[in-house]
């Protein structure tokens, strides 16, 4: 068996030297490594920015859909959407496990997992895709995935079904990261905060901030505002479009008594809302970036573009205890627990 | 006379809404509004990584830089890359302030200043090409530029050349972060540190980690590493690839004898550079993107595809105090001085 490295580079074909998540095309062959696992993957969950798009250039048809990702799949080796530069994430259960893991992981042929690496570092075969559901970016599929030793993953809980698990463990660096940051008394603005990563945020958010904080959710439709409002996830509700900064300037300068964000989390799905993050957040402010339709020059060149010392991450989706930090909120809100079972399991 | 917006949105013709450095067109016509500052400029001081775009794509042909930039202008309205995103800035004579500035600006007509903001936004008028220095990135020119309201600038210093501080200025957030950044005994790596940005975050990086800290220069060519280590600017130099992230790895392992570094700043021009920044860095520890080549999804992916908990910063390149910051380096270190002097002024 071959002996591979840690971080996949071994499967790395173009260009040679760079690291699996930067390549144009990896190995997808499923015979493993020594230090690999192989997973029998049931569902993929593609990254909403990547699967807006993909939806977009098809034409919403499920058929051209289908004939994009297993064109992706099938040019890279993995499900790396060329135009987003974003993946997603799986589910599957453990197929066989490298001898060289042996004593270093708490995986056993048989158990159920979630990948929480992306889909655009991990080899990929999809044999047939079985069904699409379109309004969830969830894809079935039959085929296998393989997981590098340095690649992170989450055993599925018992306490819940795995498409509810699945949904919530895709965005599970937004709500840690949010907990992280979020300080007593904070003003919160959440971009975006009426979609999957943005409820988790919002509530985390609230259970930073406090009494004394101000969580603001700013959303589109009047749906999915409406759901928060009845979940009181926020103290503020603000509906509009994301990609208006002056707009947005003006509401949350109201919303805040002219004092702006202390913490503005970016959770959208589309492109074109740094200006609108940016003069949200108080000069002395923090953004933290989730969305990856982010452009790092517009944010940087946006925020000096206007005089803005704001400190601003790029959204890592993994940090220490985000998987338990997003099924917990699953496990303490129930009204929480019964929207994302709703609208994603 | 028009009344303009702070934020410079009444010169945006494409598209309607946004503010001036994402806008596809802004109108370059040198009319004032009653907000904004005219300026005769000397001259421009592109962006690094924009000019080396240009330059490889005129094939190193001055008459075809002269003809690229003259296009983006004609196009943009502003010297606003379309390739790289990124802009530059300027340095020029004030010719006329807006009466709505009168008792809000320090500025008279005539005074020298360098604006601080990025030419990715500022409108700009380019009669003729008087002048390109391929080599340290500034073109002299006939022509004219405006300053919004909240347009940051510098009053040109009295106590050094025009040349050095318009050098120094363009990548003064650089310094200003690297010392909010870096705390005493911490280990420091800068990626491109014998560049011009580089090498003064590399001066401030040892200021702030002090003789229990560690700096280490990673650079390319021989030459520009001999003047860092002639210098003193570092007390490890390592010469090497920036986007070979697992040769990264290993030599700042043996330097940091495994522990790897607490902060590393991004200072290269190129792309691909962000898996080795990542991969050298603690996973508690901060990486600054300053380079504008960083791709904000490289970097998101890449550090959640290996498992690593880094806190990412976009490179904002405004902070409160960043010009005195990078001229005083001018004016503490003599051998610095002399080294900016002989090779940007
Ligand atoms: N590793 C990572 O960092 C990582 C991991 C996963 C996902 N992500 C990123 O996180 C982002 C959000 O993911 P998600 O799963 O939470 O997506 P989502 O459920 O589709 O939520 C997106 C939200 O953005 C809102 N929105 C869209 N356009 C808007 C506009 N013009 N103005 C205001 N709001 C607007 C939508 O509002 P409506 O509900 O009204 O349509 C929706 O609520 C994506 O960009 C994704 O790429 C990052
Ligand atoms: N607002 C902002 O945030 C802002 C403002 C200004 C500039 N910037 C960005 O900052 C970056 C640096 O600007 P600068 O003026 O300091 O540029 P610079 O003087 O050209 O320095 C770039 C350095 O990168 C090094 N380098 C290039 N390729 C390399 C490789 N493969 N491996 C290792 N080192 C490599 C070069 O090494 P050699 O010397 O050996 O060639 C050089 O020292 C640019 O990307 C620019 O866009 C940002």
């Amino acid at each position: 068996m071959k002996k591979g490295c840690k971080f996949g580079t071994h499967r790395v074909l173009e260009p040679v030297g760079t690291l699996p998540q930067p390549a144009l095309k990896i190995d997808n062959t499923m015979e493993i490594y020594d230090n690999e696992i192989l997973i029998d993957v049931q569902t993929l969950n593609i990254d909403s920015a990547s699967f807006t798009q993909i939806k977009e250039q098809a034409g919403g048809d499920l058929a051209k859909i289908e004939e994009i990702m297993m064109g992706i799949v099938a040019s890279r080796g993995k499900h790396h959407n060329p135009v987003t530069g974003s993946g997603g994430m799986l589910i599957g259960t453990v197929k066989e496990i490298g001898p060289a893991l042996e004593g270093k992981t708490d995986l056993k042929v048989g158990d159920k997992l979630a990948t929480l690496v992306s889909l655009s570092l991990t080899p990929l075969k999809i044999n047939a895709i079985k069904e699409i559901r379109k309004d969830i970016d969830q894809v079935d599929i039959d085929g296998q995935a393989i997981l590098f030793e340095s690649g992170i993953y989450a055993k599925l809980p018992e306490d819940m079904p795995q498409n509810l698990a699945l949904s919530v463990l895709d965005v599970a660096g937004a709500p840690a990261q949010t907990a992280k940051l979020v300080k007593e008394g904070d003003t919160v603005l959440v971009l975006g905060g009426a979609g999957k990563s943005g409820m988790l945020c919002l509530y985390e958010a609230k259970k930073k901030a406090g009494p004394t904080g101000k969580v603001i959710c700013y959303g589109r439709s009047e749906k999915s505002m409406e759901r928060v409002k009845r979940a009181g996830l926020a103290d503020v509700l603000i509906t509009g479009d994301a990609t208006k900064p002056v707009e947005i300037l003006e509401k949350v300068r109201e919303a805040t008594n002219g004092e702006m964000c202390d913490v503005t989390i970016n959770c959208v799905n589309i492109t074109g809302t740094e200006m609108s993050s940016i003069l949200a957040t108080k000069d002395t402010g923090v953004i933290y970036f989730f969305s990856m339709a982010t452009s790092f020059t517009a944010a940087a060149l946006g925020a000096e573009g206007v005089g803005m010392d704001t400190t601003m991450i790029i959204g890592n989706g993994y940090t220490k205890g985000h998987a338990d930090c997003a099924l917990n909120c699953m496990r303490e809100s129930e009204v929480l627990r019964e929207i994302y079972t709703e609208l994603y399991a």
